[in-house]
């Protein structure tokens, strides 16, 4: 005899309404009712059949989590909060590995093969035209860690680079640097470029001069080689590493070559994850904000599910600034 | 018009074989062959229907790739590799986030929710049964870096952990190295439990005693708490910590006592991870051949979907040593 959903709202003494929730993408319902619910559910050995209701729904519950990131850290925590916010809101989180992939017309007959119901990129240098080519594909899509712009082609949710890129600035002058210098990432990266611009503009405006490279990739060895290459020419005061593996390479070289921070040379990184905070790197950096920006990337997959005409926006983050002991003190 | 195999076959070039291995789970097909029809069937707008198929086969494609590791950053390089080997063998990966779990009956209910075709289970720190639970409830299951033992209720990838930990004893005492300490993950992980076995016996072999602790995580901060409290009272020579996140937490409490490696104390730790080889780590370590194990583990899930009834077996690969700075040189 099959189990049907009121024997588990009896066993579970909570209402068939709230089983329903349970297993329903994108409802809410208390840690507690589900647990309840799914512990029922468990020893009664009912399932509800996701095959079956797909077909009636056309919907698969399938959320591909596309990233090219697999050599940063950072994205270690990044996942572990996606897996969660999916899990939590009854999707389940497809992971798409697109590190070698380039051409955005194979990634789209790829996620058409996952049958996936939308898709969130998450990165910040995927080659130009790959969230935007998902969506004329006819996927709801957001990107996190997306450019911002006035009028984008699909949900983004990111911090202001931008205004990330003054902050940047605006602390290193406030701790008496006056000769900045920024170490990008790959020269495409729409991060890259933006933490650029505002970190330009708000030197110039406080009479701080700027000198900038690019390290070629978010990565340790990247931010080590630039740096160890700007060691053997004249070098500026402090650096603003667009990201904080490339900082903590950058500090590899700075220590090596028998240079101390902050004493000889200031360092200040972008994104605050918790490596930055391990005792023996102490990274002074700008705190990015990736629980709320992946809790505002899951929330807006379900609001183009419901409602994909949607006109996409730009949903941004401030950012704060960590202070470690990469910076002499403010002045 | 519908478009069909026949279709992107003669524009790809290629057999309508190739064709269909290109869209079968598990197939073999060259990476070049699978790149023109991927090409084709991307500039046709071909798409075999996953939905459709499902119900026709009863599978889904999918692998659920379970684990609770997202504090230790080799297991980004681990996602990395799955999410990739998976891919090629056009399976799907999801990725399942137990962090918080305890209970298998709740992660059961779970997965058969989710529809996958089977389980990869990749950690070696789940509470008892995870792995066996799944194996009942009638998911296929492999479990990369479990616990070798002669008969394993599911299939088993991973090294011998006593082995490594006896290769771990050898070094130091080769090194010169006669008080030795062991610095473990969680004390009911497999992994910590065996590679302390291994290491106790070849130092007992080599007449080096050795004193044994647990820092209850393999994390940086547990490495280096258990390091500091360590380091209160009389010390070894020379620790293996289990695991190199454990290492470089343990290394930084040591430099921050004013002690030097590998003049004071060497460490050394096991995994080789990428920043294990970082110019301002340098760590000396037992390498897990990561690659070889995630390879195999991919392959024995395919095996189960044809075979489910299959004698589970344990496959090992061998560890060696890497030598970098942090122990005194051999002697």
């Amino acid at each position: 005899m099959a189990i049907t959903l009121k024997d588990v709202a009896e066993r579970a003494g909570v209402s068939r309404a709230a089983v329903s929730r349970t297993f329903t993408e994108g409802a809410s319902v208390s840690a507690k009712t589900r647990a309840k619910v799914e512990r029922a559910a468990s020893e009664l050995g009912y399932s509800p059949n996701m095959l079956a209701r797909s077909l009636t729904t056309r919907r698969t519950q399938l959320v591909g989590l596309v990233s090219n990131n697999f050599r940063n850290p950072v994205f270690l925590q990044i996942f572990d909060l996606f897996t969660r916010a999916i899990q939590e809101r009854g999707l389940r989180p497809l992971l798409v590995n697109l590190s070698d992939e380039n051409d955005p017309a194979r990634s789209v007959q790829l996620l058409r093969q996952y049958s996936v119901d939308g898709v969130i990129v998450a990165s910040s240098h995927l080659p130009d035209g790959f969230a935007a080519a998902f969506s004329k594909a006819g996927l709801p899509v957001v990107h996190a860690f997306g450019r911002a712009v006035p009028e984008p082609e699909v949900p983004i949710v990111a911090i202001d680079n931008v205004s990330a890129g003054r902050l940047a600035a605006e602390t290193l002058v406030a701790h008496g640097y006056r000769r900045l210098g920024y170490i990008g990432g790959p020269e495409q990266a729409s991060t890259t470029q933006d933490r650029l611009l505002g970190f330009s503009a708000a030197a110039q405006e406080k009479g701080a001069s700027v000198v900038a490279s690019f390290a070629g990739a978010y990565s340790f060895d990247a931010g080590r080689h630039e740096m160890q290459r700007i060691l053997q020419g004249p070098r500026a005061e402090a650096y603003f590493c667009a990201d904080d593996v490339l900082s903590i390479g950058a500090l590899s070289a700075v220590e090596d070559a028998g240079l101390k921070v902050p004493e000889d040379l200031g360092i200040i990184g972008l994104n605050d994850m918790e490596m930055a905070g391990w005792a023996n790197i102490g990274l002074t950096t700008i705190h990015q904000p990736f629980e709320a920006i992946v809790r505002a990337s899951v929330d807006l997959i379900v609001e183009r599910f419901n409602d994909p005409a949607r006109k996409p926006e730009a949903r941004l983050f401030p950012c704060h600034v960590v202070e470690r002991r990469t910076l002499k003190p403010a002045v």
